[in-house]
């Protein structure tokens, strides 16, 4: 029997399926429940003890993590199960850890209900994670976690199980913090998600082999870490299921669009990403994964296309994609540092989570640290963004000829032309101050 | 024999047969060229002169008029024809009127070549319409004109002849200024077209009967003239060809979109809707008729959708229609008017041309005399847009729990969410104000 405390954990899914698998390896006895039997099965296989039944799985356990997918589903794991639900069967004092993402609003009501039903006893923490299936099953997730101080104190050695060393972050304002810090970053990873595709295909449509522009994009100032992540599956169209639902940041971009309608925020490209990631659950890629979204655009696999140009001609189309991809990692920097500003986040511990997180790139790294003084009100923003129009600009012009849409990229250099004489930082920023 | 002049015509598609069969009617003597065989039959059916040769169609030809689509088309068939084209065959002082849509700057660049092949005797006119193919045939179009005094004086009888009584526009400011102000008026058309298709598609998706919708919409301030224009065709499926090709609107906007790239313009709704232009050419749509692009959102006919709401849900739905619509054409509005500043056209005479042209509507009529004073300086734009803001918002929502894209609707509503605390009209206009 393990010396270390039993875990209950509902959704075994790619995320949550590395996560528990991870605790039982670190000598845990993990009950796991999941919907989906071979899950289970798969789940026991691996050393942990599969549950069919909420309220068994969270029987007798001090500590509880839930990972679904969404909102609607985590109340329903919580609170309205037919056997009664998760939180009914936690024993007093249990610690509980909502993973999942999920609005702050949501959390907050997650607190709110606890109390209602007579159960603050429980210790609530709003601990949204992020770093892909790999870190989650290595415990080296990043976690943005909120809570009351008790909460946080109590379940701080479960976080830290779960996440890298230097990538636990606490975000003050109690339950709802982690929420929404969870939700800025995802602005990135909207955007970043679809920019993957949309090079991809832009890249195709000018016949650029896929292999050639992803060695291109990971040795230039283009690269993000959805674009090193997704690539892979997308050069080897493995989509079914892949690693990553197209309804996964479809759900988590609504919930930066709604929250951003909520609190009048102009959240433009994650907007325009919303109405394309909609385009692909229209064609009934919902289940299937993200980065197959490039068959928007061509539904020849990327790697297969045969480059008949010059190597000159290529180098040539190679900096579109790349201007195509900085202009668009520019502005969802902007997009996603303001919004955190909006919503009252601390600005540079967004920026230290998210230049090492699945919302990372080379462009937000470079002008996250740019644009938080100007939103701080320390720094002018006087930096010219001159260049990054340009070559944004040849993107697009490049794309109008071909008849290639580039959505985001209509909408960066559209933000970017707004911003006035000379583009400069300051300009592309007051296109989101609105306060 | 005709004592009215002879003209030569170039361009019989569905607005140039109209025009040229209209001059036909009024008694000239019109010899019109078009590389397509059975539409030179029906030309001559209807009593005109077909000529499957260029310089044949202007060899002693005092009067001429080019109606193609594009100014490749228009470049080829003055200049680089086999034949040696039309303007080589001008006779010495002819009239030269192009009235195709083409980009200021080949307006110009035509003025430019007329001199250096010595032909600055021909008087040239840029003289671009809009009205639609019935305004076309019925020679009562909206016609923006500039060129040299001595050229506008000499043609004005055949503008005139074009034209309704108070729709010929003279447009100050040489060659290109008649195409510059086609181009803004074309914003409202570029962003008004691809709304009929968003609006059919976001109804049907809430399960409301298109019949239902058109005639609610015709009847509120969500009307546009390419509502009430399109909305006939989306009901019959009236695609194949249809009136006006979503080729036609493509790359008028691929004018306004490269102009405004050139100029430093944001054209944000422009720019959205012609990506998806470019994705319903890539369904193969670009000959189809432009109101069929409703088929991006629902295969099905608009008007064979069974409504099972209740009258009250009904009518709820319908609001939704409505606030999306006008949150569109109060931002495209304020898209045309701000562009046409920002290039130094008079904004009186937009607002008088469009409001009664393809580019007319409701909101434009109300809001474009709001906008105009405070771009003019005269007016402080104080009037508060949080009832669009609100019906949009609301509209958008909705669409996000049905997962339906709303191209132009996200995009107005990152606009309106941009313009600041109490969406105020001069925080709209501020988006737009670059300079």
């Amino acid at each position: 029997m393990s010396s270390k405390p039993d875990i209950g954990f509902c959704g075994l899914g790619a995320m949550g399926f590395g996560m528990a698998t991870h605790l039982v390896k670190s000598g845990h006895s993990v009950t796991g429940f999941d919907v989906w039997a071979p899950t289970l099965e798969k789940f026991k296989a691996a050393g942990g003890i599969p549950s069919s039944s909420l309220s068994e799985s969270a029987k007798n356990k001090d500590w509880y993590i839930v990972m679904v997918a969404t909102a609607q589903q985590a109340q329903s794991a919580l609170f309205e199960a037919e056997d009664g639900g998760i939180v009914k069967a936690l024993p007093k004092g249990a610690t509980l850890l909502l993973c999942s993402t999920v609005p702050s609003s949501y959390a907050q009501s997650v607190e709110k209900e606890l109390k209602e039903k007579g159960r603050d006893d429980i210790f609530f923490i709003d601990s949204p994670v992020s770093g892909g299936t790999f870190r989650a099953a290595d415990g080296t997730l990043s976690i943005m976690a909120g809570g009351p101080e008790a909460a946080l104190e109590k379940g701080k050695w479960l976080l830290d199980e779960l996440s890298a060393p230097t990538k636990l972050f606490i975000v003050e304002g109690g339950i709802g913090a982690g929420s929404n810090m969870k939700m800025v970053h995802q602005v990135l990873a909207a955007i970043q998600i679809l920019a993957v595709s949309e090079a991809f295909g832009f890249a195709a449509r000018l016949g650029l082999n896929g292999k050639d522009v992803r060695e291109k994009v990971l040795s230039s100032e283009a690269w993000s870490w959805m674009f090193e992540n997704r690539s892979v599956r997308t050069l080897e169209e493995d989509y079914f299921p892949g690693a990553s639902a197209v309804g996964i940041i479809m759900k988590d971009t609504g919930i930066i669009t709604s929250i951003a309608r909520l609190v009048n925020f102009p959240a433009s490209l994650c907007t325009i990403a919303e109405q394309v990631y909609f385009a692909a659950a229209d064609r009934g890629w919902t289940p299937n994964d993200d980065s197959g979204i490039v068959r928007l655009w061509t539904p020849d696999p990327v790697s297969n296309v045969q480059s008949t140009s010059s190597d000159e001609d290529k180098k040539a189309k190679l900096k579109l994609v790349i201007g195509l991809l900085t202009g668009i990692h520019l502005v969802s920097a902007a997009e996603s540092i303001t919004f955190a500003k909006h919503v009252g986040l601390p600005l540079e511990q967004l920026y230290t989570l998210a230049v090492d997180a699945a919302g990372g790139s080379t462009m937000f790294k470079t002008y996250g640290e740019k644009i938080i003084p100007v939103l701080e009100g320390t720094g002018d923003g006087d930096e010219r963004l001159e260049s990054h129009l340009k070559n944004l600009k040849e993107a697009v012009d490049e794309a109008q000829r071909i008849k290639c849409p580039v959505y985001l990229g209509g909408g960066a250099l559209t933000l970017l032309l707004a911003s006035g004489e000379n583009t400069r930082l300051v300009g592309l920023l007051k296109m989101y101050s609105v306060k």
